[in-house]
Formats: C-alpha cells, structure tokens, sequence
C-alpha cells in the first residue's frame, strides 16, 4: 500500500476525471458502496484462491468471542471484509434497491479494492477498478457499450496500441464439446489452457492428459485454441468455428452469434479505429462468467489492462430472480504505470500562481488581505508564513514552482501597493493591488513569454 | 455503512469540488493515504475510548498464529488497521518523505475515515473527512490560514449562519491555574468541563468535587468558563482573561497572545463576514493539540461541523524531531445532511441529455454510431438496448429525465435521419444526424420556453 504525494494524486485525478468523463458521456451513473462489505456477501464468489485474499476484519471488541471458544477458524472473529472488487457490492446493490434503480442500470464505479496478495513487485493490495456495467438486458447492444465505453477512454487517455480481445464463455465449451471432452472436465481443461502463455502448447497438452483427457480430445482443443494465432480475420474466425461447432455443439454456435453481432454492432465509422479482436483462447478466470468476455492487451506489457464479461447470473444470487448484466473494469494502476513510463501525462500544474512575500511580521496582516482578493480573482494563493528574508521567501516560491512573486512590505501595505516580480526575468514593477490582480488574471497574450 | 446511489454521489461529488476548489486556491496540495495502516501506527494516539474504535484487520492467512497460541488478545492476530483520521497518517507521511516535501507543507486530503461506533442515528462508521493541514511554522500565520480556508468553504457550499469556536489549550491551562487546581487534576477537570452543555453548570460542579477539585476551585473555574457567555465581545473577553491570567499563569498570558494575534490577522475587510468568536469553554477533546483549537458551530446543529488546532508535538512521535503543525478537518456527512435540510443544493443534472429510441434491431448500428457523433459533440448519449415499442422506450427516458428522445428507426437509418422529439411538447422534426447534433449543441437560444 502506498501513499500518494501530491504529483500522484494529481495524476491519478487527471485520470480518473477522463475516464468518468467517458463513461458519463455514455449515459453510466456514479455509484459508490462502502469499504466493508458483509464477510458472507463476498464469501463463494471468487474461487478457492480469490477466498483466501480476501481482507477480513475483526469485529467490535463488544462483539468479540472469546479466542478460547473458537471453534471454526479465525472467520468466526469477523463479520465484516473489505471490498474484493466492485462488481458483487454492485450485484448487491441492484438485489437492494431494484425499485429506486432505472429498468437499465448503468453504472460507473471507480473505487479502490483491497487483496490480501503477498507483496510484490507491481502488485498492490489497495488498487482502484473503473468500472462500468449495464444491467438488466440481456442484448448483445450493452456488450457493445460497454466495450465502446472502455475503449473510448482508453483513447481519451492518449492509449493508441491495444486491442480488446473478445471471446464468448460458450464458445469455450464449443471448443471442448468439439474436441469430444467430457462435461466434469471442462473446468480442468480451461485452468490448463489458461497457462499457454506460461508453460506452452507442450506444457498444456501434458498436462491436459494427466488431468484425464484423451490424446486426441488433448490435440483437438489445442488446434482449435491455437485458431487465434492463425492470422485470421474476425469474420473468417467466426466462420471456421461455426463449422466446426455446428453438429456437435449448439451452445458454441450460440455463443459465436453472439460474437457475430456483437463485432456488427461494434463496427466503427470509415477510417475510425477498431481495437477489438475475437480470440478463442482467452479464457478468463472468474466463474460467474455467462457469455462474452473481454480482455484489454496493451503492447509492451504483460498482463491485462482491464477485462470483463457478461455474468446473468451473480444478481440473481443475491435475489433469486435473474438480473442479466455485463461489466467491464479498467484497472487504475496498470494504466498510470504504462501512462508514466511512456511519458503520456500532460503537464499538470499544481503550483501557485502567486506567492506573497511578506519580509517583515507587521505587513501580514495586509498580505493576507492581498491574498484574499487574488483568491476571490480565482488565482491560486499563498502567502509565507514567517518573517524571513526576501531572498529566502523567493528561494521557497522557487521550489514550489510559481512563475512569480508578490512582495508585499509594510511601506507597500501602507501605499495599498505590491512588488510583482517575474521569477525568470527578475523583471519587477510596484502597482496598486487592483492593478496587479487585473494583470495576473488578463488572458495570457499572444506576444510572447 | 452506505450504499451512494447515483444522486447521493452527485451531491457528495458537488460539494467535495468545491471544497478542494477553495483549499487549492489558498495552496492546499492533496494528499491520499492508505485505508490501512499499520496498527502500531495509530496505536495509542486517540486516547483509550478513540483506542476501542479502531477496526483492526486479519492478517494474511500464512501470517496468521494459531488461535490456541494466542496469549495477549485479538491484536496479535493483526497487524493492519483502518484510517482513524487524517491526521496521523499526515503525521506519519510528514516523517517519512520530509526531503520530498516543500519546506512548509500545506496538504488537504478528503478521504473516509472509520469508527467501529455502536450503530446510531446520525452515525457512521465510515465518513469522510476534508481536512486542511499547515506542517512546519508555529507561526499563527498558519492558523488564520486554515481557519481562512475552512470559512471559504462553508461559505462556497452556502452557509451563512455558523460560528467557528476558537480557544487555546495554553488558555484551558490558565483558566486552571487562575483556579489555583494542581496540574494532576487538570486533564480531569477538562473532561468535566466537556459535559457542560450536556449535564448544566451544577452537574459539572458536582463531578470537579467529586473528582477532587476544592470547591472554591470548582467555583472560579467555571465563573472563568462562564466568561463565554457574559455577552463580550472577543477583545473585551481576551484582555479579561489577561487579567485573571496575568501574575497567575504565564501559559494563560502566552495563549491569550496567541489568539489575538489570530484575531488581527483574521480581521476581514470592512463588511466581509467574520464568523468566528473565542469560546474559552471550549476544550476539543484529543490530547495532541498543544495550542488554538477550533470548533465549528452551525445554528440548529447538535455536535460540530468539524474541528482542529494546532498540534506541535505529533509528527515528532514519528521522526524525533518537533515539526510543527495546525491543521482543520470539515466532517463531510454533517454537511451533506445539513444541506439536504435545507435545501441548499443546486439542481444536479444526472439525465442523458439524449437517448436514442431504437424500434428495431436492424438499426441498432446506425443508433450506435449516431449515438457515437452525439458523444463526440459532448452530448450524454444513451442507447435503448433492446427492440420494443416506441412508447415504453420514450417513457424510459423520462424515468431517466431526459428532456428529448432521438427516434431512429430503419427508415432513418437508410435516410441518414433521426427524429428527434421534445418530450415536455411533444414537437417532433426529423432532420439529419449532423443537423441534430448543431441544434443539440447550440447554446439555449434567449427567446424558448
């Protein structure tokens, strides 16, 4: 966990306003949902391994029991966890609040999520997710939106090489059907395809067959998943996968229509661009996927930058009625280390536009003042609190990168005038505080530094 | 804990910009701390009742003690714990990176805070601060800059009627010693003096004798406390003080100074609001402030607004080296429910300023990418996202707000046309997408409704 100082609050914001610029401008509302969240609503959502990073929080010293009666493990100490990622706080909320919420939920939520991951290089236990999901239809339109929506921000933040690789959870059990593998094995066979960028075909094909599939079966799917490498197009991708699904695997065709339509209501203006790609092996781990899901690659780095997919089930888990919804998340960090070691970030300027110098004690009164009518003026303010030498308080202006100084002395507090004096050019002219304010607010002109 | 549903955050995200807008302008930088800390960090820092409030969390699962070894209770299973204040983890950050950090560091940070409080009205375990802190100048420059910020804001939000209560610790001291009460019994006598508004002036006499006080001290204690309510204005109440203080306690005198320094140098200009006032009764209950201390009052509200003062000696605790500091924190729940009361806040448009009604699938696409050149243009744009007859899609986005619908049927979609509806009206044109988008994104015209 780390601490941000001012520089990287001031990045991280730039960031994040872009991206709910974005994201609002596609019509997706702010929610936001507390930090703890009931230890059971996160239990048996994220798998074996996801259970295990989950922060767990001690309750009340009230609530306590004593450690002695402890029967079942440090969990019964806790009732409270700290939010795990923000699509289960969102599954809750709409469960919660259907009746307060329009038909279609679209929501934006860009808050932080906490993992109880081992400390590592790049790996942080607090990070933030910008999500956007839309719920309550099950039309492949809000697949769309939501990858419009992650894509455009992408853009909007300077990205230009990346792609959005889009797979369909039912064509991954096309890809199995087809291969002949038995429906108790399709778990096993997608946590060994996960790891081809690992370990390699050799790898998985091994150790698929230790994990009981045929030699053949093994073959099959690995041909079929390496369809992805084979430099097809999208469409003839599709094609070739709707062939092979088409007598044994109904529930793959379905899930490449559904690619079919969704790359069809993606397809962008003449000359727009089109970061999206099908890609048969992305397998995404969490298990409540139900049909599309999507993955952001970025050139140059490894990992994922965001991803997603749709999940018409997880709703229905906290109501027992069927909410569909699809979501996309954009992970903060991924995206401020690549921005920084690529140098995409603007000039972001968090100095003052003035500091007051004040040389002796009885002329702060005056500055203060000053200081007043050039914030009322929107100028960014602050006056050095000590008396102190001149040169010492230009020094401190300096250092927090103002572009000038006002010096304001008891003589000038008793004129109703200021020094103005330029850092770079040491220029400085003495003018009422009226004229100084109207100069360092006039639009900059066109004239020259 | 709470759930922030889209207008709640519209409200909260109102009124943090303008807060961070008033701090920036006075040369606030922001900071952002983790949610945890290390336990050890916010250890014995809020007094034993503040102590039991902290939420401690689980270690990770292999750093866990087996529970049938725990000897010295529940902390030994943790060594994280949530942010309590803001304030400690400045304190902690100042020590750490002081080479990074501008001579005089003036920091807000609006970030929640968390209390395991008993469930109640009114309170939450996890709430948000917006604090103001000046580290590195026992000038009380300092002070009537952060108490400067804190007004602005208040007075950027709309509030007019509040008073921000100003003491001195060093005055609490001279009340004392004016009182002739030995200094074992002064942190005694302050907790008493706490409950005055809660058990009456009898109630607290009472307690101070029975908590040891002579009663002739209880006596002119609370007569030098009653001072605040004797209708003088704060010159007169000052050099009343000094009076009492002069040949008694040099502290008393030193705190006295102190605030009229503050007072001059908070002396607005002719006709500007001057909401403070010395409030000698006032002793803010944590043990780090080592000079003025702060309240805020607003007219009708129980409890305060939010509070602070200075504290010289904190940051020490975690470097070996006195820094000085004076900080504000505005409790933002409190003001969101005051201004809720009231009626203070503005209209907060969260409507799309368009959706486009699609009748069929079939122009679905086109809808996409006229949706596309909507947002291009700025405009908040959304598509409905399923078939379905006009009518139910037109009265979604009047359940969203919208002023206006985009018809875009297949016919449109082979003309390059849509139609676009005003729902209050009903008037309907149907025009080119680029006409659309002019009329939609021209300034109101002077001469409509």
């Amino acid at each position: 966990m780390r601490d941000f100082l001012p520089a990287d609050v001031a990045r991280r914001e730039w960031v994040v306003a872009k991206i709910r610029d974005v994201y609002r401008r596609h019509g997706f509302l702010p929610l936001e949902t507390p930090t703890m969240e009931r230890l059971d609503v996160l239990t048996g959502k994220y798998g074996e391994e996801g259970q295990q990073l989950i922060f767990r929080v001690l309750k009340r010293r009230d609530n306590l029991p004593d450690l002695a009666t402890v029967k079942n493990g440090p969990d019964e100490l806790c009732d409270m966890a700290l939010r795990y990622d923000l699509t289960v706080p969102l599954a809750r909320v709409v469960a919660a609040y259907s009746s307060q919420l329009p038909k279609f939920f679209k929501r934006y939520q860009i808050q932080p999520v906490w993992r109880a991951d081992r400390p590592q290089k790049g790996r942080f236990r607090e990070f933030y997710q910008c999500d956007v999901d839309f719920v309550g239809t099950t039309s492949v339109l809000a697949e769309a939106t939501v990858v419009q929506a992650v894509t455009e921000a992408l853009l909007a933040l300077g990205f230009d090489r990346f792609t959005v690789r889009m797979n369909d959870r039912r064509v991954l059990t096309g890809l199995m059907e087809a291969s002949g593998i038995a429906r108790e094995l399709h778990g096993t066979t997608l946590v060994a395809i996960d790891k081809l960028d690992k370990v390699g075909v050799e790898g998985v094909r091994a150790e698929l067959i230790e994990r009981g599939l045929s030699e053949q079966s093994a073959s099959t799917v690995l041909e079929l998943v390496a369809l992805s490498d084979a430099g097809l197009s999208d469409d003839e991708l599709l094609t070739t996968l709707t062939a092979r699904f088409e007598s044994v695997s109904q529930t793959g065709v379905a899930g490449v229509q559904t690619l079919q339509q969704l790359l069809e209501l993606l397809e962008p203006e003449a000359g727009a661009p089109r970061p999206w790609k099908i890609d048969p092996s992305l397998a995404r781990g969490l298990s409540y996927y139900t049909g599309p899901i999507f993955e952001i690659a970025v050139e140059g780095l490894s990992g994922s930058m965001g991803g997603g997919g749709r999940y018409d089930e997880l709703v229905g888990m906290f109501r027992g009625q069927t909410i569909p919804a699809v979501g996309f998340s954009l992970g903060l960090e991924r995206i401020l280390v690549v921005m920084e070691d690529r140098g995409m970030f603007p000039e972001l300027g968090m100095a003052p536009d003035l500091v007051v110098v004040v040389p002796e004690a009885s002329a702060q009164v005056a500055a203060l003042r000053f200081a007043g009518q050039c914030r009322a003026a929107g100028l960014r303010t602050e006056v050095y609190p000590e008396p102190a030498k001149i040169g010492k308080q230009i020094q401190y202006a300096e250092s927090l990168g103002a572009a000038r100084v006002a010096i304001l002395g008891s003589r000038e507090a008793r004129d109703g005038t200021v020094g103005i004096k330029q850092l770079a050019s040491g220029e400085q002219v003495v003018v009422t505080w009226a004229h100084a304010i109207a100069q360092l607010t006039a639009p900059p002109s066109d004239t020259g530094p």
